[in-house]
């Protein structure tokens, strides 16, 4: 099995060696299952020094659970979720949003995968109305899945026009870290400062095995959290094998050097070919991510170089991925690749 | 972090080195996330070889997640899961069961835990009347919450009165390589020559971090299967990991070595404790757990040497589960507190 | 279409007269749809009047939908809900409680359908741990399925045990009329005066041709029901003619007069076969149903002669229920039938 | 309560006498409940004879239950609805087809309610890929929202299209009466011979008091749809009462004369202020709604003498809605208001 490293996902690398350490480490005689164990104290513990002292911390498995979970706690099944067209939840976890809530999703159609707070009242013309689902949650993405990510103060706009109109605000965290890293700032700076209310904490693409949180900020209270956590197959019995991940990637400040060595590659890699004459970058690359649209008879021969996804065949748009563990030579590879296949 | 062993679960003990290994042999390069790659692959081969070549592989996080993902992919809404009472889907899983499928559980009291065929026809008064639940699945605990093993037998008459009467088998595996072990059979003849249909196959308290696998044995088909786990927020990104977890337990039979060790265990310590006055064993000693009735008052002093769990604080009965990793002096050790504390 | 009555189900009745020319007289000109007209307000009005002022009032069309839409509206899906084990809600909804609530029904056995406060506890050893469901919602019956009928002071005394544990108590009143009239009670002190906290009123089987209310007592506030209502698709958009039928049934006890005349009915159908020799009452006759054993080859020639159901076909138990249309001759030849064919 | 009628909605009228005239004489003695009766046999026969012998018939109290059910009846949670926009079940639903199906809708912008086979590619990109939900049915609305009608051919271009592709059609036939009476087609025409696979039958807004049909076309099984129905709290126990709506409905083309005549009423309306040269029309009225923008400020001082909805605040478009009691009196009188508040 090859040790290439593709521009595909961030997902397709593998665990960082800190982190692989931590579960050897963690890998000592019994402990109590479920969580109820030194080092899950202790990565909650770590959580709320990042995230402040009022943050609720729940382990799960994966990016598509802590997302449903963390918006089934607080929706009704007749409320609806605000999010963009293209967010991740909306399209690329086979409806499990809405089966998990009952949830409608509303979507707002955008240029660069943000939503902003002229797009809330739109969706609000029927609240009161029963015939009209109820919106309640207002679900960005950070880093957004076009790879730009919102200044802290776009989050603190959106966040006041969401709480002024009674809605609360879900960060999909699946690339908290790289945006947290672009934006050069604290963890807390984009989400509980900013007035996020819910977490998704992504930890998978940014060098874990598989573990994220769900995170409950500025003392938001969901006191049956662990039920449905539990109720929806995500209380892992070994689960000081998440937390010693997830403290792994707090430690020293991991999450962002690993986040910020794939973001400092994807802009190695928008900076060799952004004059190239047949690429043209779609979105500023704020994050990990290089979208552009190159020729379509040029992207089969250029992933049998490296392998990337096709963003949208209609316009020949491409992505490129960078992860922990892209290297220097990786990317210049790639651009040569590309050089030669795209030119 | 004490390395202290003690009697609670299964699931407090750690990851077997073997795996561990295997987790870091997996940890090389980019892979295709989602199990498009060479490790699931290989995982999947070896499932199939173990169980038949018309068996269906689905890698799973843990054992609420296969129990509830196999019981709704061959339910609707309206059916009825036949199960024992004290059954883990039934009281141990939050009621995620009923979330997932919509399905009702009928359970049948049980002495020991294990479904008899005459069970069945008092549960099936009501088919074709569309005000009754309608059953479609008989699901089965191997070995069971009580640390019995059904025989082999046994089970291929269970199966065989379910099929007659239009119902599934499904087969809760948390435990089935203790029984396996116990048997002295292979997985197949406990469970696809059996006649069981569906199998939540259980890795985690046998030694992996956190990986199963859900069955569907003798060609029964559920194409649909993978949009159930993706939904049901059981897609491990990089399933490459759990795939290693997997293919090093059924590599040389770790997964035997580690039960049947874990059995012999539970055997040595109930052979220790049978002669004490005060102690009765409530449950023949067949798989990996010891259940016993001691006087109330000594469980506590008890528990302070060594933890374990209260099975019905009625009874004053109470559970000693052993693991992979009990060793002879942890038994004799936990032995000798009992003849010291119990008498 | 023959005009004979049997005495199978109250359900087989048909519209009482008064409620008939209700409907004809709400049939006038254009009114708003969906609950927002005069019919509507003043037939919510009766209700407040009827059992108190800090009452909310919701219409729908059947008990099933009154049961789980109530339910629903007051358990999020990790919840259990207590009732007695053959209580509709259990067996005769096709699972409809599960399905709209997510939540377990934990069952208790009972000797004549009444649950009672030394029965609570068994089931609440689980509270606080995430592995169990936890329960919401003790469940009753009033009347209850096998005809008999809680004391105001047995209610009370249920809804106190039940509040004292943090349990809200839901009453299924598809027959509360005959309850109520069976006591010489007003409807308000079998419910709100005994502590129920919601109500599934029954109008269907005691005249009307389909229309039940929900009916949350004391204050209890339930700000969403109405989408829950809409989402569970149980708003009417002619609610005017469900209003005119709940309405003609509060007006000058028409619900007490149906409902005590079913009831006598059924006290002179046991009354005229009590002393036969082979026929055992199995119940009080404390409502409108008459339960008892017979001999099991006389079901089928009696059934023959007026139908009713078998209740219990292993102890040949069968049930016969009267309605509000249930006339003293039809007793009369019903008891001779049962005179002669069981003897 | 005042005998005016208004513009609001069709939901506002009444019960034609004929099918009040149908209730009473279904008003006598006791037959089975739950549709096992005559009245309900002889229902279902005439729609076998309209739609087909090959039709499976199933009655509801409501047009969402009818949409919702046959919808689920259909599908698995992870699939997705086709629909447009602004169809019925996409925003006046309160999420009940998410709710019941857990599907997601997939939602097409038109200009005149109306689906076309070339809007369908477009979300069938995902198609067998895990994360994505996998469309099966195409839901179209006849008489659509905005008061136009599909002609029999766009339904058959529309079915093959979607046959094609391995999806079925679902009619939301709220008015599907208006529709085939605009056509002056057989039901039929528009249904079955078209291609529709799954119809919900309208009624209430065409003179029931409250009764829908679910139809299963031209022999698609779905054997379990009774168990849906009563766990979906649809199931009627006094179902003749229904059938018997539905049977007066059907009985001499009731529903085409109803449907004919409002219309007829209203076109009349729409001739009567086409001239007005602030009234501009902006659909085709081809049912019984009129779509139309008026000056913003006209709006209230009309809604003041006969009530109607606001369509679209954005754009000052109102909806005039006739229905099977709206009399020409009715209509002139309205247009001469709307002459003198419009101008």
């Amino acid at each position: 099995m090859s040790p290439v490293r593709d521009f595909a996902s961030d997902n397709n690398a593998g665990v960082h060696p800190d982190v692989l350490r931590a579960i050897a480490e963690a890998n000592t005689g019994h402990v109590r299952a479920y969580g109820h164990d030194a080092y899950t104290e202790a990565a909650e513990a770590a959580f709320r020094a990042e995230f402040g002292a009022e943050t609720s911390v729940f382990f799960v498995w994966n990016g598509t659970a802590a997302n449903v979970l963390g918006l089934q706690a607080v929706t009704r099944p007749y409320n609806a979720v605000i999010c963009a067209e293209g967010s991740h939840i909306s399209v690329d976890e086979c409806g499990a949003p809405e089966r998990f809530t009952g949830c409608k999703l509303l979507t707002v159609s955008t240029r660069d995968g943000k939503l902003r707070p002229a797009d809330l009242d739109a969706l609000l013309t029927g609240l009161g109305d029963e015939h009209r689902v109820q919106p309640r949650v207002v679900s960005v993405t950070q880093a957004t899945e076009l790879g730009t990510v919102y200044r802290a103060g776009e989050l603190r706009a959106l966040a006041d026009a969401a709480h002024v109109r009674g809605l609360l605000v879900h960060l999909d965290g699946a690339r908290i870290a790289n945006a947290a890293a672009s934006l050069e700032l604290p963890l807390r700076a984009v989400t509980a400062d900013a007035g996020v209310d819910i977490v998704s904490f992504g930890g998978t693409k940014n060098g874990l095995l598989g573990a994220e949180a769900v995170l409950f900020l500025n003392g938001l209270a969901v006191p049956e959290f662990m039920y449905l956590r539990k109720q929806g197959t995500q209380l892992a019995s070994k689960m000081r094998f998440l937390a010693a991940q997830l403290a792994a990637l707090l430690r020293d400040e991991l999450w962002r050097r690993n986040a910020a060595h794939a973001n400092a590659m994807a802009r190695r890699l928008a900076e060799r070919v952004r004059e190239l004459r047949r690429v043209r970058l779609t979105q500023p690359v704020e994050a990990n991510g290089v979208f552009a649209t190159i020729p379509p008879e040029t992207i089969a021969p250029l992933q049998a170089r490296r392998f990337f996804t096709v963003w949208n065949p209609g316009t020949s748009e491409v992505r490129w991925m960078t992860a922990w563990d892209t290297t220097e030579d990786d990317v210049d590879a790639f651009a040569a690749d590309i050089r030669e296949v795209v030119g």
